[in-house]
């Protein structure tokens, strides 16, 4: 994504601490303690400017949802959403995908988005790409057991190099679509997908669990 | 594939019994009798006319190739095929996918090549599709510890379908293509592949282990 600078972004994430954690890793096995209800926890990783968590968070009152997303530039827009929605259901967390487990407490979370992550093409990149086994160990880590990892991106070649890290790391697929909006499945669009999807570009999604 | 009755194939593959095996379920554990070489069995289960597995034949002298058609009136295209090029890696087998213990020991074959199987839309015929987990079982046990399944198909609905069999018994995704004529890979079309791929069609491939 490109980003564009917003000096007053981390003024703004401040002044709101009650939906937006930052360092405050004390959160790590409390997060219910910031939610009305003792409900399911959904987390997005990379959630942007909050279009789907946002959506989401609406339309299923009965979940929890946590956006995260690294960028103060870009989280300061979900923020902005929420200040005006003040959805009782929804948080937001600025962290790298990567301290996850500092987070969140092992089996604390029901259900992962990964939305249009960031393909990383090049091969010396394959370490950054979040479907790549390190982030797996993550995700199996703080997912309940029978918890699922929903992956959605228009990148062919992330597809593809997903489908092979999710087998090699041994997980078991329940739903692979290879042109999601095609199917009846229900679906809400990340800004990302509206966009791409209108290139013409098919729209690829798997479900698993660890 | 739609048949066109010949009622000449039938005699004219028992003419052949040096390239055809039919009912001769000797067969089974002595298929390197067949060759000149001692070299390595990759079989293609569905090999229709024949013009894959010919053309592997004769780019890889190094393999001995098993094409297996049920169809009486499909395999006498390849078998005359067979009479001209006179390959001596190559053999055809008229049997059904089910029955395929039958015909070979476990673990006689080094590689399975299924290629535009018939996709079986219906759920209720889901155990009519090749990869369906009673023919895994089955390739399974044919196959070499390390031996390789190669999938290809144009069709969609059948390729996430088989994605989830492979996931769901437990095999290893090696590689996966999305559209494999966009690729570098080397690739020998099938009769299906060529008229599927002319109307526009994406070629999908998965290579496994079990």
């Amino acid at each position: 994504m490109r980003l564009r600078h917003k000096p007053y972004a981390k003024e703004k994430i401040q002044e709101y601490p009650h939906y937006v954690v930052t360092q405050e890793k004390t959160i790590k096995g409390n997060w219910l303690s910031r939610f009305n209800e003792n409900n399911p926890i959904h987390i997005e990783i990379g959630c942007g400017k909050g279009r789907f968590i946002i959506e989401m968070a609406k339309r299923y009152p009965n979940i929890n949802f946590i956006g995260i997303e690294l960028q103060t530039s870009v989280i300061v827009t979900a923020l902005e959403k929420q200040i005006e929605e003040k959805l009782p259901n929804l948080q937001l967390l600025q962290a790298n995908a990567n301290e996850l487990r500092d987070y969140f407490e092992d089996g604390e979370v029901d259900r992962i988005y990964l939305t249009f992550s960031d393909p990383w093409p090049k091969n010396r990149h394959e370490k950054r790409r979040l479907t790549y086994k390190d982030f797996l160990t993550i995700y199996k880590a703080i997912l309940k057991p029978e918890g699922e990892l929903h992956f959605k991106t228009d990148n062919q070649g992330l597809f593809e190099y997903s489908l092979v890290s999710f087998s090699q790391f041994g997980t078991l697929l329940k739903e692979v679509y290879l042109d999601l909006h095609q199917t009846d499945q229900e679906n809400v669009m990340t800004e990302f997908e509206e966009k791409f999807s209108k290139k013409g570009n098919r729209i690829c999604k798997a479900v698993l669990t660890f």
